[in-house]
């Protein structure tokens, strides 16, 4: 007998509260991983997800060294002859800056209208956290049939370096049948989706320098390379007229698609001009001969993420800059490497270079782009349970972002990942005001729990 | 007679100290005009300017409030019929940022290997201190036998907007012969010189906007326009291959010199190799077709000299930006006009913007280019008394930057400006480690005295 739906809802609604104060004690914790100042807020981080593990059920739980961020494992096991499901999730957050643009303070989550704002509501504090409270649920009616491990990381914001060594030291420990992950989006509310793929990531950081220091603009103005100057030309040279990518031999590897490939593309853009109104744009813009789903599912991309030289502040300082900065990144669509489109940025921009400035450049550790196997039965599983909640079949999208574990964990430990997002748009992922809808957070929740009760139910044996 | 050199030399060395010890005071003070935040600085350094003004003879000495930061005036009068010096300086500086290149605290003056280490030692606290000491020689010599006046402005890093309507209202009190000002370089300590003209200035800033609000990349990677990708597609359509600027029209007013005037251009670059590692570049760079000294004296110019958008910080933030920005200006040459260049640029920039974002541009007030009369009976007198103290009779040359006030004094009050620059190259006016030579400070309230004493001695009379 799988648990009652009505029994469901009011369970939800009688503990509501306090799901949302434990995931706000998530939420307040400014676990950011991409800058080096938050050290302690990581490891304080990790210490709770442990806690909140051991909390919603959990036999065993702890924080483990990695070479960089601890990850934290935890896992309950009823029945080793039961399938296991691997829960990955990120504890780590991008920061919130700029944090002038926030109605209300990053670090201190508020509920209002319906949803829960802070730095990680979304991405993914709010999204993995459904997977204990679903497990605590079905543990609680004694209902839980499968065995659940958990692996929350602690540097996905910055392509996980430390993981994927930590699983090559930790197969055993790690081993199971599936992986499952809440890490992404759904189209909307009212078309619930499945992902079957993301795109892959790479990032070049460049430094262009000219005099060493600042100069007057008069006494130097006109006989000095202006490394602003210099930098925008280099930038600017890397699309064409046609909002292609111009850097030769950059889409060499971006396998043809046939039309029918191209038609199956499905994103939330049900409106252009809505959508363009939502996030509050003119106009869109982007890779001639490509329509808006293409251009965020299969086309890969190369964008400028910041950019920084010379005076910044406010009024008039008439100086030659002694250097100017850009850090720029690429999504990468499937066959591409982080590691060939790197090297292919970083030879170009070298070739580029003029000669009146030095340029220093650093790859950023990338990730792969990954295919979801949409025939592999867990993937049945995650539809029925998602139709069964939404009262809809989900439709199969692909995701624009990256996530660097489902290449490599298939790779190295031939585990296939399942990929369930219960994040929307309007979130805000990494931006200001990121939020997390509560109906969402529920529904997550409801339907974890089934993906847990249908594969126990199912004909899918332990492997 | 004029006082004894011996004596002179005697004299300042035994103030030596004393004198450091005013200046210091002065610089002590971080009277940044170009930003906001510094209002009260200012106030302060005008009421020490005042102090020190009396301190060093004056009669009467006042700040005098202007639409802007106040102005410092102060006199002394001897004798009504002989001929009046108006000395014109500025107490405001600009921002001492990037803070970090400092090797000392720019706000605290340090003295080593015969400099004196601060914002505003050369540009121009330095500078205009040298007349109050030489007055007050002469003075303390009873050998003060002409009118002084000095102007002490709080506006100059920011074009002076207050100053021109103050002086419009103040024709009377600011009467005089000729206006004497030491507020820029001569070429060498080798090498004295006297200035024959400034270049004019004229800067823009432009913001490019997109997206509403920061998006992730991975989400809106491909569809939306990126401002820093726009930004520096603008940016880097405004100098051709030539390094020729090709906004239409930019050239239109500049004046075709002969070959002799061409020739005829002095600056301090005397070995080209030599000049390229004291700033550490590694080649010039520049309009081709013009050598160094011309593209510095008689080319404008168009230089970035900020630019800033996305996320600048360490580390990795993988977002399309919302905005970014960018500070350009241009250095003029004689019979261009600032007004008409901003407008040409800001008229350039509109009409490429991209329709996929929104441009916003802001033109701060310009100064005009200047051409000294060397005619002029007090340009010759300025040349004897550097060629008394320098033991060389100067070289003319034309300084790069900018001064507005001599443009406007001549048109506004009929009045003709004589520039007297003791600073030098290496003083690095407006960048890190700005510094004042101690031999320059010495040489120059010399050869301010002795311009007084040809000035009284000479055949100049009161007109």
């Amino acid at each position: 007998m799988m648990i009652a739906s009505d029994w469901l809802d009011q369970y939800l609604n009688i503990n509501q509260t306090r799901f949302i104060d434990e995931l706000c004690d998530l939420l307040r914790i400014p676990s950011i991983s991409t800058t080096a100042d938050h050290g302690e807020d990581i490891i304080q981080c990790a210490l709770l997800v442990k806690k909140l593990l051991l909390k919603s059920g959990c036999e065993f739980a702890d924080v483990l060294s990695t070479s960089g961020n601890p990850v934290v494992y935890g896992e309950v096991i009823p029945d080793q002859n039961k399938p296991t499901v691997l829960v990955y999730g990120h504890y780590d957050v991008v920061p919130a800056d700029p944090t002038d643009l926030w109605e209300t303070d990053p670090f201190k989550p508020e509920l209002r209208h319906g949803r829960l704002y802070a730095r990680g509501a979304s991405d993914d504090k709010g999204q993995f956290f459904m997977h204990l409270k679903a497990m605590e649920i079905l543990i609680g009616k004694k209902k839980l049939n499968t065995n659940i491990k958990f692996l929350i990381e602690g540097e996905e914001e910055t392509g996980s370096p430390g993981l994927m060594p930590f699983m090559r030291e930790n197969k055993n420990l790690l081993q199971s049948d599936i992986i499952l992950i809440s890490d992404g989006v759904m189209l909307s509310k009212e078309t619930p989706s499945i992902e079957t793929g993301f795109r892959g990531f790479c990032a070049v950081d460049l430094e262009v320098s000219g005099a060493s220091r600042e100069l007057h603009s008069g006494g130097f103005g006109g006989i000095v390379a202006n490394p602003i100057t210099l930098l925008s030309k280099m930038l600017a040279s890397l699309h064409d007229e046609h909002n292609r990518i111009c850097i030769p031999g950059f889409y060499a590897d971006v396998l043809d698609l046939t039309d029918e490939e191209r038609q199956n593309q499905h994103t939330s853009i049900v409106n252009e001009e809505e959508y363009a109104r939502k996030i509050g744009v003119k106009e869109f813009w982007g890779e001639e001969g490509f329509n808006l789903t293409e251009r965020i599912t299969i086309r890969p991309t190369l964008e400028m993420h910041g950019i920084l030289g010379g005076y910044t502040d406010d009024g008039i300082k008439s100086i030659i800059p002694s250097k100017a900065e850009a850090k720029i990144s690429s999504r990468l669509v499937p066959n591409q490497s982080s590691r060939v489109v790197s090297e292919i940025i970083t030879d170009y921009l070298k070739s580029i270079a003029p000669s009146a400035i030095e340029l220093k450049t650093v790859c950023h550790p990338g990730c792969e782009p990954y295919t979801i196997d949409i025939n592999n039965p867990y993937f049945k599983i995650a539809q029925k349970a998602i139709e069964d909640v939404y009262k809809k079949p989900p439709v199969l999208h692909k995701d624009g972002g990256s996530l660097p574990l489902c290449y490599w964990v298939e790779k190295e430990l031939g585990i296939k990942s399942i990929l369930m997002g219960f994040g929307l748009q309007e979130d805000n992922m990494h931006g200001p005001n990121e939020s997390f809808d509560l109906d969402n957070f529920n529904n997550g929740i409801k339907t974890i729990l089934r993906f847990h009760e249908y594969l126990e139910r199912g004909s899918i044996q332990k492997c």
